[in-house]
């Protein structure tokens, strides 16, 4: 009933430790690269979706500040906010206008300077990203503590080794030293993880995404006008979504993420692919690998291993190029960087560019369904979203 | 091409100093009480929009804990920011989702805890919503101060006066003292609002909204499911946003608001009001008066008066019940009170009631036309919202 939306346009800013730049000089960075790729003038844009956590910086309404400075003030807009997974959850609701007919082209961009000096500390800022009150004032979680919850669960349960996690680690590196975006652009061994200090055991240095500078932008167009746009429009296929319980307390198992789960099974059915055998319809997937642990837990969520098997997959290097699935040729969170609200553009701008053939030799993906997905995650599974992008029309609005 | 989309419920707490009650404690008051005259289930939501400014408090994510506290666990959500015009930004983009066929049932929620203590302190936390580095850091402006700067602007190019301006306020905490849910319940005459101290020169502590703990609950339906549920049905007819510039210095007068009149015009063009007569359309409007001056800059912006005249319409009492158009009958952010999020969501509140002929008798519009206006701003006209309600089933969506 609604519109199919595309992506037309992307932009992506070097992520890493910008002290180069202030906020909206960093987000225009993406923004002005997205509206150039797009070949549109900025008159043509009907609305500004921005995510930003914020919380570095004591400016009050940076999207405002952004919009000016981008030349984009007159336009409708409003921030958007869902933890790390906020990237995706601006995507969902300019798809939703635009699906609406409320807007033929929208903006969206995902941006943070999280290296500016911050009062809390950024380790403390992000800890509050579960249940505040009682979780952090009374056990004091910091967000590497929350995910080594996870770690611990995962190897005693399922045999999964620090190695296993570590591998991880080794990957992601490796492809983000093919990424001249990516916060980190040497590769690494084995043994630098394994030999890395404990962050919150078993999770090590290495195993963890650093605190990273950045921005990434989208211009997103109805079918009619991004038809007019480009031949080479991607499509955006479906959005699942879920919120996760506040209180860990509250959460069934330690071994994965229910709410990603639930965000997989609602993008599957709305693509029509089949949730036992994903990997079929599917060429190339960003996965929210904010330690290591969860790109692993990932894989099981979104059904590319079963439930307990999903450090094999890595073990057996079966998501790098030429295995199962390729999985974080970005280098991903872990190496590419984690700007929180740009993570979520950032993957749609990879995968976009993955399945346009676009990206950078030794670290394309072959290019068969024409199909691709993100997985982006806020909080310890507190926001889930899974997006499915795609070379095809849909059959329906996502 | 998109779905229409109707107010099917709608909650809303008690206004004012709440330390009896935690941040989803205070949610769950308008969320239940929404869901309950939607007359559904929990399980039919699906999507929830949490509209929150926060930064009153330490607790990070606070929507998940709302949800985990409310049942809705599991759900699609994100927060939406758009500093005091957060309210109707996330109307907009959980109108847009249903309009899209992505969610056929939505609960959008805004709520805030002012009055726990933050660091910094309210008043300097409100001053940062402008342009920080600039216009804080270095002139020291409080919000009082921006708002002041209008009024002196107006009533030395217009020849309003301190009177006209208290005239605001007698009317609002007039219809306020109707209003069980409002702060403010005790009539006030000119002279207590005349005598009372300055806070930023012509604006006095009287022209002032509160500092208020509160929040507002909507459910909303596509057209299909909103027939179902209810004979009664208030449509959101059309939506007008605008962002306007971050810095007061790019302004290029000071005696309106430039993003409001944009966001107005663009929701008379969607509704097929003419922009010359509005009041001729409505019965009755709900605008942003979080200062005295701020609802005589409204009447201009929403073309109720001239400009440059809109003082003559409080100061000949046309916008009370009887006169040209009856605005704020709820309060407005003057006595009702102003937990800056869920005042967006407390105007479709009181408009929807307000069309359906349900509210307190004395504060009651009569209607004729079966049409209600929101003018919601936030900071300075940094972000602006309109939107129109209407029994009637609008000849396109909003």
């Amino acid at each position: 009933m609604g519109r199919r939306v595309a992506i037309v346009g992307t932009g992506h800013s070097k992520f890493g430790v910008r002290n180069d730049v202030n906020i909206p000089e960093l987000a225009y960075e993406a923004i002005s690269k997205a509206i150039a790729d797009a070949g549109i003038e900025r008159k043509e844009i009907d609305l500004v979706v921005t995510g930003y956590v914020g919380g570095w910086s004591s400016e009050g309404l940076a999207p405002v500040v952004i919009m000016e400075y981008a030349g984009l003030t007159g336009k409708p807009g409003y921030r958007i906010e869902a933890a790390c997974a906020t990237g995706s959850a601006a995507i969902k609701a300019a798809h939703d206008a635009i699906a609406a007919g409320e807007a033929d082209i929208a903006l969206v961009v995902g941006v943070e300077k999280m290296n500016e000096s911050p009062t809390p500390t950024v380790v403390e800022f992000i800890g509050r990203a579960g249940n505040y009150f009682w979780e952090f004032e009374n056990f004091g979680l910091t967000f590497p503590g929350y995910y080594a919850l996870y770690a611990t669960a995962y190897m005693q349960k399922y045999g999964a080794t620090e190695e296993d996690y570590c591998k991880v680690a080794v990957k992601n590196h490796y492809y983000a030293s093919m990424n001249p975006k990516a916060q980190f652009q040497r590769k690494i061994t084995l043994e630098t993880c394994m030999q890395s200090r404990y962050i919150a055991w078993p999770l090590k240095l290495f195993d963890c995404s650093p605190i990273t500078d950045g921005a990434a932008a989208v211009v997103l167009a109805s079918e009619e006008v991004a038809q007019k746009l480009t031949d080479s429009p991607v499509w955006i296929e479906s959005i699942g979504a879920s919120i996760g319980t506040s209180n860990l307390s509250k959460r069934t198992q330690f071994t994965n993420l229910e709410a990603a789960r639930l965000a997989a099974q609602m993008a599957y059915k709305k693509a029509g692919i089949d949730p036992e055998n994903p990997v079929k319809y599917l060429d190339v997937a960003e996965v929210h690998d904010c330690f290591t642990i969860a790109e692993i837990m990932a894989y099981e969520d979104l059904g590319f291993a079963k439930r307990g098997e999903g450090y094999k997959l890595i073990r057996d290097e079966q998501t790098y190029i030429g295995g199962v699935i390729p999985v974080n040729l970005s280098g991903g969170l872990k190496a590419k960087g984690h700007p929180l609200a740009a993570t979520g553009v950032s993957m749609a701008v990879e995968l976009a560019n993955q399945l346009l053939g676009k990206v950078e030799k030794g670290r394309q993906a072959p290019i068969k369904n024409g199909r691709a997905i993100a997985h982006n995650i806020g909080g310890t599974g507190h926001y889930a979203y899974v997006t499915i992008y795609s070379l095809s029309k849909p059959r329906s609005p996502a």
